[in-house]
């Protein structure tokens, strides 16, 4: 799947606030001139069904789906008085700045009513605003009630604006820590500091303080990795990691794991408090003779207590800290004389960071050790992520062949697809559930940024149009992430152009050759190159990393600006696109590991293997588009996969799918532009054997 | 040429530390033997002529080539002492951070003897120590005597390690804002602050104390533009400035204008004060009715004076003050209510930014709009900058041309050739010189970096080697820049296999299409990818942008990561190369200007277009590693020579010339890899033809 940051081009503005499908896009012109009409009103009873809420008439106009923030408005703003606080920001985010989090965690959600994964909300005693993007503006309008303002702008300088506009000078503007990254901290008091105005550290959340009905902890055990799906018992990871403490020329004494991801990587756990990530709420503070691991005690069985060693206190036995102790604990081991706590600033909260000082006591670099640890597999995590995918490959073959025959018959949707899929993968070995809700949709639908299929935008799938299915699975042994766009009936010239351009970006990034330690950023434009070539692009980004059962977009891998140097051992999703507005979206995305390569004159060079094993649609390949050397690619792409997927559909008795997949990774023939220009030269042979056969 | 910031990758350091010829390689191989022979003897009497020095014996020995510095440190450290200071930071920098300086600005060289164009001197009571890289090491030991140490490492935090070691904790390092960046200061501060060492702002340099013959500043008068060569007075630029900073968000009041282009620019005029860069000592404070120049007033002649209007006080009037005054005159606009003063963070000094207080009347950017202004070209300077190019090429030509002839002869060297296109440059309209020292370099002293040839170093021009001329120069209408590799004898298959590639990079950049707003890092490793496949690769920048009679490295546009986005009308240089380490050296350079594209399906979308026109070296062009629209792009930049130097030529009555620039663009035949599939196609049609005679 795209990752979150989808760059907002003006082209995709438009396409993204009419986040609705056909239905909805009429309805809400209808109300638009409606309002337009009767503007001058005073009665202004509106007679149709509008779906969004208009608060500029009298009595505000409220959709069903509005949620009523009355009551937790007003509660909030009694708290915040009682501490003297005229603003309350309410990031969301969890105190681990995940990208995805549980619902226990969705505080502006609850206060707002606006579930859309990315937003910011700001109350004060008189006012409420939420702000958010363009792709989130109309399912806004569509949940909020009339207390909230949304502001369309995203920056922080614009929430700071705001806040300047609104709050007395001199006056402190309250916000949990936790729910802080350093950087969101420092640009708030960058904006907020020319107007006198001062940020308030809140370490109780406020909105937890008045939500009744929040979701408990989950009280499922944690469990840990089977032996087989592990090169690296835990205590190998620790001694590593503290080599890299020990190594580091700063000389840091204890370092801090805030990410979720961090600290289950560390000891080979995993949990399920976030859907879709196997994730536990937890911190660890590791020195070089003490392990304390921060976390729900009562969570972890008497067998896992044995696994961590849990009962003493020597360099490898793991101290079991209750997870609300953290800042306790680490303001504790600060006040020592002669420590200093190593962060990864970019997931470590301003909660841990404000209470590491004075400064000599804190070492900083962008991503712990961990983290770019954790983004180089060793060789069983290699292994056992390229077996995960040669199952995925097995449920994405089932579902397009299944689509191929059962779309004509009519009665398929996304949904009916989504579930389809979803459930091929649940029958494969070590299925832990799918990795993020799947992106399946039809025509218009893809071009939408973020489209998960509802009851009400889902759309029939027929052979007119394009179908895009971005899925992936949790496995016990890996996480997958594939998208494939197909089209059942007759595609476009200019369809295929794009798919074919878009396949072109794929395969010019899989097949490059380039130094170790070249960064992701630098040759992504090889993804959007064929495109750029007549005009076209895409508004996402070209890649992410992945994980071992773990997240879907497994940072600092991958090809944004902020990602660590390519080095072997690393994997990361390719997925360039196309998007035409209320017509198609394409996507092609396939997750590949990082490899060495022979080269002729060098050493120390790599490229791409890919490791997803699906064929693409051939239909919307137009071969006369692509070099010799893409063609090329292409061909051994299929026989890898033939080579691969083939055994297990036989494994599986999946006699059907094994013929589809031969069908569909017939090697091309090499018909690229070298090749038709010869196939003009064939003929004039043909032409002169014939004028000789005549002769003669 | 290629920007300063050359990557030291570890293949080349071997190389660029030997920057000698091979009479001095043999010498200092011998050297080392003989030290490490005599290693155990106390008398240390070293018969060999040794080139650098060796301070490790007894009596240390100096090459006659060492700087006698002994007296210039005393007297800089009693100015210390009195002062109170225990360390004294030296920069090779000048007051605007300029990359080039005057004579008068080589502090660093003055105080060490060590003329290299990067590093850092650091002075305590008791010692004295050089950090430079690894290209100036050899140079460094044969130019400094025992007083100083060498460092080897030119990170700040290099510098700041020494320090702390060196200097008791509490104690003030001095240093010259005048010569820090804000980011230069920032990096010491925070290396330095742990340790309890703080920094001491010293805005009276203190080497200039000691500095008895220090050149004066140069007494030449300032020159004015010629109308012709300008579309917008000084008066319309002070216009878009000024609307650019009524239009900030920020509401800054006033700009300060530190880079010695950024007020050259604005006022259309131009100075010598730095060799090859046309720059004169200046300052500018811009507020919305008011603009004051800050320069050497004696050099304002009367003319000039009327044309700067500096006789009365109103917007459009300059009013002239004395360079040393900025700092006063900066306290004074600052000291009053309202303002904010905005300076670009790049090219501002240390001594101006630490008095712009408090932190509300400061207003940054990366660069000034005065840079990102000029560095779009308006329609006078792209056709001015092109015609320049055009003149610029014939010099080449003729360069290329005569040494065709000459070299075989064997009486030909680095320097003559050097002396030769400098000469054929001067004999063109509207030459004002070189725009940076030639590099012209045969055999293995083109793998050196920055190398330019002197009497000891230059290589006689053989049939036998590789031969890489850099060179530009300045015109009153425009600065060049170009390069061209050369093999006059027969190439091996390595080299030319290697020149294609590089010569493919170049291609490959050259014809890219790309959206405007592209930044030139995430399109340079197109440079770099046909060398990449094969495992070679290049140690420095892609690219750098040029001026309208400016520097030859006009920052910020280009290929670096702290560019700006391209746009249409901006021109860089784009110069992939290839070093092989004693042995030869590669790099085609050529000027580009970004133009508009029409496409299929977009807009706004942009591509270089070259003007730089000379044609490359067809001995060493493989056409058959060519792609089919390299070659073609490659015959339509031929036709481009054509039709532009042609009639050139033929005006400045070159004949023979005419005719080797018509040879050395003939059209290559389409032969790329889609040809020789199909040759053997038209082999076999051959044969049937042959077949089908016989038969009859």
């Amino acid at each position: 799947m795209p990752s979150c940051g989808w760059l907002l081009l003006p082209l995709f503005v438009a396409a993204l606030t009419a986040q609705l499908d056909h239905y909805f896009v009429s309805l809400s012109k209808v109300f638009f001139q409606c309002a337009f009409l009767i503007s001058g009103n005073t009665i202004g009873v509106v007679t149709y069904k509008q779906t969004e809420r208009n608060c500029s008439v009298s009595p505000p106009y409220l959709p069903s789906t509005a949620v009523d923030t009355t009551l937790q408005l007003k509660e909030l703003q009694e708290k915040m008085l009682s501490l003297n606080i005229s603003a309350y920001i309410i990031p969301g985010t969890d105190a681990h700045l995940s990208e995805y989090i549980a619902p226990r965690d969705a505080r502006m959600a609850f206060m707002t009513g606006f579930t859309g994964s990315a937003g910011t909300a700001v109350v004060t005693q008189t006012k409420a605003a939420l702000w958010t993007d363009s792709r989130y503006w109309v399912q806004a309008e569509r949940q909020m009630d009339c207390n909230w303002e949304l502001e369309k702008d995203v920056s922080i300088s614009s929430v700071a604006e705001w806040l300047i506009s609104e709050v007395p000078s001199g006056n402190e503007i309250g916000f949990d820590p936790f729910l802080f990254s350093l950087k969101t901290h420092e640009d708030y008091r960058i904006n907020l500091e020319s107007s006198n105005l001062s940020l308030k550290s809140v370490p109780v959340n406020l909105v937890d303080q008045v939500w009744k009905d929040r979701e408990p902890i989950p009280s499922n055990n944690l469990t840990r990795l089977p032996d087989r799906v592990i090169q690296r018992p835990w205590q190998k990871k620790v001694m590593q990691i503290r080599d890299q403490i020990r190594d580091n020329p700063y000389e840091p004494t204890a370092l801090l794991l805030s990410a979720l991801d961090e600290t289950a990587w560390l000891f080979n756990l995993r949990g399920n408090d976030i859907p879709y990530n196997p994730f536990f709420y937890s911190y660890t503070l590791l020195t070089m003779d003490e392990i304390w691991l921060f976390l729900h005690t009562d969570r972890v069985t008497d067998e896992l207590r044995v696994y961590l060693n849990a009962s003493c206190n020597g360099s490898y036995c793991v101290q079991l800290k209750s997870y609300d102790t953290v800042r306790d604990h680490l303001k504790k081991y600060v006040a020592q004389p002669g420590v200093k706590v190593w962060i990864g600033t970019e997931y470590t909260n301003y909660a841990l960071y404000e209470i590491i000082t004075p400064e000599e006591k804190l070492m900083t670099s962008s991503y712990s050790p961990v983290l770019t640890t954790k983004a180089v597999k060793d060789d069983t995590e290699q292994r056992i992520l390229r077996d995960a995918h040669v199952r995925d490959a097995v449920a994405v073959i089932q579902l397009l062949m299944w689509l191929e025959k059962a779309v004509p018959e009519g009665k398929e949707t996304e949904l009916t697809a989504a579930e389809y899929v979803n459930e091929c993968r649940s029958k494969q070995n070590d299925s832990r559930g799918p990795s993020f809700e799947t992106i399946s949709a039809s025509g218009p639908n893809a071009a939408l940024a973020h489209y998960s299929p509802s009851e009400e935008s889902s759309r029939s799938l027929t052979v007119d149009e394009m179908y895009l299915v971005d899925s992936g699975g949790q496995y016990l042994d890996g996480t997958t992430d594939i998208t494939r766009t197909v089209h059942w009936g007759t595609p476009t010239a200019m369809q295929k152009e794009a798919f074919t351009r878009v396949l072109m970006g794929n395969i010019e990034i899989s097949r490059t050759i380039f130094p170790s330690g070249t960064r992701g950023v630098n040759m992504e434009m090889l993804g959007r190159r064929a495109l750029w070539e007549v005009g076209l692009n895409y508004g996402h980004g070209t890649g992410h990393g992945v994980g071992n059962y773990f997240g879907v977009h497994e940072w600092p891998v991958g090809f944004q600006s902020n990602n660590i140097p390519f080095r072997t051992g690393m994997f990361t999703s390719i997925e360039p696109g196309y998007y035409k507005e209320n017509d198609f979206g394409i996507r092609i995305e396939d997750v590949a590991v990082i490899v060495p390569v022979h080269t002729k004159y060098g050493h120390n060079y790599l490229t791409f293997d890919t490791v997803s094993l699906v064929p693409y649609d051939r239909k919307l390949i137009d071969t006369l588009l692509l070099s010799s050397e893409q063609l090329h690619w292409l061909n051994k792409y299929y026989e890898t996969i033939r080579s691969l997927v083939g055994p297990e559909l036989d494994k599986q008795g999946l006699h059907e799918e094994k013929d589809w997949m031969l069908k569909h990774t017939e090697p091309f023939m090499m018909s690229g532009s070298s090749a038709s220009v010869c196939f003009s030269s064939l003929t004039l042979i043909a032409l002169a054997v014939a004028l000789l056969h005549n002769i003669i």
